[in-house]
C-alpha cells in the first residue's frame, strides 16, 4: 500500500506577518494523523496570485490530498476562489446548491443576502461544494489525476465543521488509508542525551515501521512511539510489547503515558496517598503552586503555599531559624529543608515541597552562582533536599525548577506506603 | 529596492502530527517583519531527508533568507545536520569553537560531556556555528549565491537566543531593508471592540502607510502602528504625532509602550512610589505572584506571597474573619478585601492584592457562577474592590484575572501621592 500524503496550504498576509497564530494547520494534522493520513508538508503563503498558484502547483507535485484554508472572504484581499478558478482552467458561475444554502443559512439568523454575500455563492464550475454549515464562505473540492483539493475559509470553526462532516470521511472513503499508533511515554529528571544514551540499545532494536522521537520541554520529554501498518489492534500490542521492555531501563524518570501532565500525576497521588500539599517557594516565585493549580479539582489536596521573596517572611511565616539563614543564607540545602517542612506545619498539609535558589540574570557570586537552586521535599518523616545548577536564564529557570521540585514531590509519593 | 524575501522551515514529525503547535515560525515571522524582511514562504515538514533536501531546494529557488528550525537533537531521529551537510557538499567535522562553547556550556552547570552531547560539537566544514548560549546544539550559518541559510535548534528560548544575538543583526547589516517603523501603545482594561470604537475617528484619519493591528492577549491589548517609508526619523515623528493625540483619548488603558510588560510597569510604579507589595491569591493560585516574580530584581519591591486555597488558610494565616466566611463566602467582596488587606500586615508591606473565585470548569453555582472572581486592591488608606465575570475556561480565567488584577494595581499606584 502506497503511503497517502497530505499537504495543507494555509494562505493569509496575517499569519506570515506573524499576527495570527496558525492553529488550523495544527488542528488539521491532528484529525488527518487520527484518520491515518500522513501530513507530509505543510506551507503557508500570502493573499498573493504568484504564491498560492506555485504553492499548488508544488503540492500537487507531491501530495494526494492538498487542503487550503484562508483568503475565501469576501474582502478585494481574499483570492483563493479566482487563484483556484484559473489553476484548474475553469469558469466562476452562481451555483445554485451554494445560494440555496447561503439562503438558508442568512434565514436562520434573520438576515437578508446583500450583493457581496451573495457573490460568495459563486463557486468555479469544475468544483464540487463544500458545505459550510456556520458560515457564508461555501467550499469547494477539486479532482486532478487522482488527487483531491479542497478550499475551506480560514475562520477555524467553519474549516472545523467542513473537515468533520464532509472532509475527513470523504479521504477515508476514498484513499486506503494505513493505520498509525501512537504511544507516549513521558519522563522527567534526565536529560535527552542521557536518556537516549540509556536506552541506545532498545532503540536500536525497534523495526523499521515502528519510530522514537524524543520531544523535550523544560526537563519534561516525551517519548513518542509511532506504529505503522494495517491493524491498530496488531501495532497496539507490538507496541505495548516494547514499552514493557523499553520502562525497566529507566523506570525512575517515567512518570506518566499518553496526555498525562507531571502536576496530575502528582495530584493523582496525592489523593491516592491521602496527603494534603503545602509550598514553600523562593526563587520559583510562584509557579510551582501555579502549576499544581491549573489542575482542575487540586482543591482536594492542595492547601495553600508561601512565597517567601524576603529572608524577613521566611524567619516571620515560614519560622526559618535566623541561625540558618546567618549560617547557611537563602540559597542552601539547610534553608530550603526547614522550609520545607516548616511549611507542613503553617499550612497544616503533611507534604511540604519549597524552592530557593538565584533564578538571575543577576544576583550570583562566585559560591553561589546563577542557577544555582535547592529543592526540598518534607514528609512526616524526613526531609529530603536536592541540588540543581541551571542556566542563565531567568525564564527557563523557573521552569526547570519546578519540573523538578514536581518530580522530586512524584518520587516522595511513589515510596511513600 | 528589491523585497527582501524570507523563508522559515520547520522541521519536525511533532509538528506535522499535530502534537506540537508551531509557535516558532510565528515568533520568527513577527520578528523579520519588525527587521523590515517579509516571510514569503513557511514550509513545515517532517524529519526526512528527502523532504528537507526538497524544502531547502524550493526555498533556494524563491527566497534570500533561509531560516530553518528544529530536528539538531542529539538523537537518531535528529537529521537536520546530515541532511545541510550533504545539501552543501561538505564534510562533518569536530568544530573547535563549537566544542568549547559546549564545554563552557556543561561546566557552568557543573557537567560533564558524555558522547553524544559532544557530537554536537560536529558541524560541517562549510558552516559557520552561531552559537548556541541556551542550549547545546549550536546552530550553523551557510552562504550560497548572495543567499544566507541559518539553522537552529526547534526549542524555543534556544531559537531566540539565536535570532536575537545573531541572525537578525546579521540580516539587517548584510541586506539592504526597507524602512518600517513600529510604535507599539499597550492597554489593559478594556476590550478590543470597545477599544476599537473609541478611537475609529483617529484610525480613520490614519494614512495609506501608516497601518494599525490590535494584538489582544488575555485582556492585555497591544495596539501595534507599522509605519513605511524611506527615513525611520521621519516615520518615527509621524508616529509620534499620531500616537499623541490617540493617548488622551484612551489615557486611563494605557500601561506602557513598545516592551513595556505590565509586571514591569507596576514593577517600576512600586519602586518610584516606595511601596512594597506583599499578595493573597485564591483562585489565581500563584500566577499573580509569578507574573510579579518574573521581573528581574523584583525583591527591591515584592515581599512575597500567601496561597490560600483552602478557607482554613485565609483564616489562620491571613486572618480572615470566620463570620466574613460564613455570611458571605470565600468568593465575595468582603472577603477578598480582607485578603487583600490583611496580606499587607501579615507579609509587611504596604499595599496588598489579593484575587478570589471560581476558576472553573467545575464548582459554579446559580448564585456564583464558574468564571466569577473578585480582585482587591488595599494601600494604607482603603481598599478597592472588582468584580468581574470571565469565561468557562480555567486556563484562560487564570491569565484574565491575573492581567486584571496587576491593572487595578497600576491604577491605584498613579493615584498615589
Amino acid at each position: 500500500m502506497n503511503q497517502i500524503v497530505a499537504e495543507i496550504i494555509t494562505i493569509g498576509d496575517e499569519i506570515l506577518f506573524g499576527q495570527t497564530l496558525d492553529t488550523n494547520a495544527h488542528w488539521m494534522s491532528g484529525e488527518l494523523q487520527k484518520s491515518g493520513l500522513k501530513t507530509g508538508w505543510r506551507t503557508t503563503v500570502g493573499d498573493n496570485d504568484t504564491q498560492i498558484t506555485a504553492a499548488l502547483s508544488v503540492a500537487e507535485s507531491r501530495a494526494d490530498v492538498i487542503l487550503i484554508t484562508g483568503g475565501l472572504g469576501p474582502t478585494k484581499d481574499d483570492l483563493t476562489k479566482e487563484t483556484l478558478a484559473r489553476y484548474f482552467d475553469s469558469e466562476i458561475e452562481m451555483n445554485q446548491r451554494a445560494l440555496a444554502e447561503l439562503e438558508d443559512f442568512m434565514l436562520r439568523r434573520g438576515r437578508k443576502l446583500n450583493e457581496s454575500t451573495r457573490k460568495q455563492a459563486e463557486l468555479p464550475v469544475k468544483s464540487e461544494i463544500v458545505s459550510n454549515f456556520k458560515g457564508t464562505a461555501a467550499g469547494m473540492l477539486f479532482r486532478k489525476d487522482g488527487k483531491v483539493f479542497v478550499a475551506m475559509p480560514g475562520i477555524p470553526h467553519e474549516m472545523k465543521g467542513m473537515m468533520t462532516t464532509t472532509v475527513l470521511p470523504l479521504v477515508k472513503r476514498e484513499f486506503q488509508l494505513p493505520v498509525i499508533y501512537h504511544k507516549i511515554v513521558r519522563t522527567a529528571g534526565i536529560g535527552e542525551s542521557w536518556l537516549a544514551e540509556k536506552i541506545v540499545d532498545w532503540e536500536n532494536s525497534l523495526p523499521d515501521h515502528i519510530r522514537l522521537a524524543y520531544l523535550p520541554t523544560f526537563g519534561d520529554i516525551k517519548m513518542r512511539i509511532t506504529a505503522y501498518g494495517n491493524s491498530k489492534n496488531d501495532l497496539q500490542e507490538e507496541v505495548a510489547g516494547y514499552v514493557q521492555r523499553l520502562v525497566p531501563q529507566i523506570r525512575e524518570f517515567v512518570y506518566g503515558y499518553d496526555d498525562d501532565s507531571l502536576a496530575e500525576v502528582v495530584g493523582r497521588l496525592l489523593i491516592e496517598k491521602g496527603q494534603k500539599l503545602a509550598i514553600a517557594e523562593s526563587c520559583s516565585g510562584g509557579y510551582v503552586s501555579h502549576a499544581i493549580t491549573s489542575i482542575p479539582g487540586c482543591s482536594a489536596y492542595f492547601n495553600g503555599s508561601v512565597v517567601a521573596y524576603q529572608n524577613e517572611i521566611k524567619v516571620d511565616v515560614l519560622g526559618i531559624k535566623q541561625e540558618t539563614l546567618n549560617e547557611f543564607g537563602a540559597v542552601s540545602e539547610e534553608t530550603v529543608s526547614e522550609m520545607a517542612n516548616n511549611v507542613r506545619s503553617v499550612l497544616n498539609a503533611d507534604m511540604g515541597l519549597a524552592t530557593s535558589g538565584i533564578a538571575g540574570p543577576t544576583g550570583g557570586t562566585t559560591d553561589k552562582p546563577v542557577g544555582l537552586i535547592y529543592i526540598a521535599c518534607a514528609t512526616d518523616e524526613n526531609t529530603i533536599c536536592k541540588k540543581l545548577q541551571l542556566v542563565q536564564d531567568r525564564y527557563v529557570n523557573i521552569r526547570l525548577t519546578t519540573v523538578a521540585a514536581l518530580n522530586l514531590l512524584r518520587r516522595r509519593l511513589i515510596e511513600k506506603d
